[in-house]
């Protein structure tokens, strides 16, 4: 959850019901994680995660930005914000790496694709673990090669970027959770991690059924108060509207509600990332602080409107709970008298 | 599984595992449907059902059939067929529906549309259960208003045709099934079947704690011997391709395994059924049986590859018996001495 509704006191909230919380430092300088990673460990003694991205390897060719730049000008005007710098960067990789063998936090997942095997070879020489975000069975074999020690599946349904490695432009919106954690589960001897439209309880049981030993929760938490999620966002977040995948923010696929900018500027919008990010970067921001939600990213998963708020450890605890209650229920359902042997078969 | 895999066989084995068998009566005359039920009663006292397509309001416009026949002119050729008439029609509905009511199977599930709440009524009153596929929560309101007992639930996984009631082309691909059914089973007090990349126990147990009654298989018996899957697409199941959902075949969107067809036509491919699917049909039948299966349909489910060449019946047992298996290990894993509170928290 860059880029906004992620906060360390979101992070602390999980870490203090128990959960595993993480920080998330795309988009921001070493230098700012840093001190976020203090804020952290100020308020609590438990284990926490850092997410990274791993930077593309080459720059967008200025043929392919130079349309797009060109439709969203006008956005930019609208917004009273003009268009960002184009500009290709690596997140300022090198020193986020050299952090997190300095400050050592339990996790540090990679999204955006796979950590070199040196890099997951000095982050275990710190006892730092390896988490890498996988979207296909290729993705997680890659992940297992490069030495991960668990592997965070993120399903079709989850808000946001697409996490995967390759962005060829034919991902589709991907695979579904259960199917992507079954095809998995019977590749990889790792770890998974589930993520992609868990909201409650019920999903996450389902998740731990079908062979994940955890669920990650994105937008389950963007209502609580801890996350620093735009107030024009929490407004439609509650309400059932459609999401899509789409290019159009930041030249990367990622999982959105449909607003007016998701729906006019999708079909044009070139792989191109960081580029497009920073290029539509300032309206977004205008939009956000404007109020206008038709006009920047409202990334959530395609169960968004399950999303309460309540605080972050309510909603972790409440998850929790009802996982266990559910998991009780059905199997006491199935081992008890008079139930039907239960699978059903097939049609159209 | 209509079209076809689906056989007398296969829900015969289907009943006499335990299951319940569904017969497929899409693109069939109603007096073939009326012979396989009378198959399925010679072999089994057990309950089982039928799947009815819903046919569509109103024939596609020619104008935008004709570039796209034009376009497949060539493939007929290769393939030393002609292009079929692309017709509209309603796939036999009055009279299917009448043999619904003589016949009286335990269930009428309806795919492609919801049956008008008088088609519920006349079932309802021959003492045949009522279940509508749907394939977001819109669907699902429209299908309990109609009068459904059930709601069959299609997650973004599932291979072969969308099952929704409206192709606007904005379905690209769906909603997870996870996702899909959180947000069904919150908002409609129904029992869900839930279909979509189910091929084990783990999977059936996942989609039971997620909310469903039961799970409808598809892909995973597509591989038995009961089952009158081409011989060319057999080959290719248990292969680990991807799938992709397109309008390239029938003029209606379906998820199939990658082909030279889908790649190179999807995108002329316009919204017309069941006139395309008249008009690849000769085609399609002459590719697959010269086993060329680049060109035909190989529809299957995101997680086809988990497949198994098991006699359908053992299918599902082997399926039933996991999902117990998992269920009873998850929960008591969750109960035990030594595990975490569980659930884990956001990242990216």
């Amino acid at each position: 959850m860059a880029g906004g509704p992620s906060t360390p006191e979101l992070a602390i909230a999980v870490c203090q019901a128990g959960g595993l919380g993480f920080l998330a430092a795309g988009y921001k300088r070493a230098d700012a994680v840093a001190r976020e990673i203090q804020t952290v460990r100020a308020a609590t003694g438990a284990a926490f995660g850092v997410n990274l991205f791993v930077p593309g390897a080459e720059p967008a060719t200025p043929r392919s930005l130079a349309g797009y730049l060109a439709e969203i000008a006008s956005e930019a005007a609208r917004q009273g914000a003009s268009v960002g710098e184009a500009r290709f960067d690596d997140d300022d990789w090198q020193a986020k790496l050299q952090l997190m063998c300095t400050e050592r936090p339990a996790v540090v997942s990679f999204t955006f694709g796979c950590p070199p095997a040196e890099v997951s070879e000095w982050l275990h020489g710190a006892g730092v673990a390896v988490w890498v975000t996988v979207t296909n069975v290729a993705e997680a074999r890659a992940a297992q090669a490069a030495g991960a020690d668990a592997l965070v599946v993120q399903g079709s349904e989850a808000g946001g970027h697409r996490g995967g490695f390759i962005d060829d432009g034919s991902d589709e919106g991907g695979i579904g959770l259960l199917a992507l954690l079954r095809l998995t589960a019977r590749a990889i001897p790792l770890p998974l991690i589930a993520t992609g439209g868990i909201m409650d309880g019920a999903a996450l049981a389902a998740v731990l059924c079908a062979g994940a030993s955890a669920g990650q929760l994105g937008s389950a938490l963007m209502l609580s108060p801890e996350a620093a999620t735009a107030e024009a966002q929490r407004a439609v977040m509650a309400d059932p509207g459609p999401t899509r995948v789409t290019r159009a923010f930041s030249g990367r696929p990622a999982r959105g509600i449909v607003n007016r900018f998701l729906v006019e500027h999708s079909a044009a919008a070139p792989l191109a990332y960081p580029e497009i990010h920073h290029a539509t970067s300032p309206l977004r921001a205008a939009a956000r602080k404007r109020g206008d939600a038709d006009a920047f990213n409202l990334w959530a998963g395609q169960a968004h409107e399950l999303a309460h708020a309540w605080p972050a450890a309510e909603i972790v605890r409440e998850i929790a709970a009802e996982a266990d209650a559910v998991l009780e229920r059905v199997s006491a359902g199935r081992r008890g008298p008079g139930t039907s042997a239960g699978s059903r078969s097939p049609s159209s």
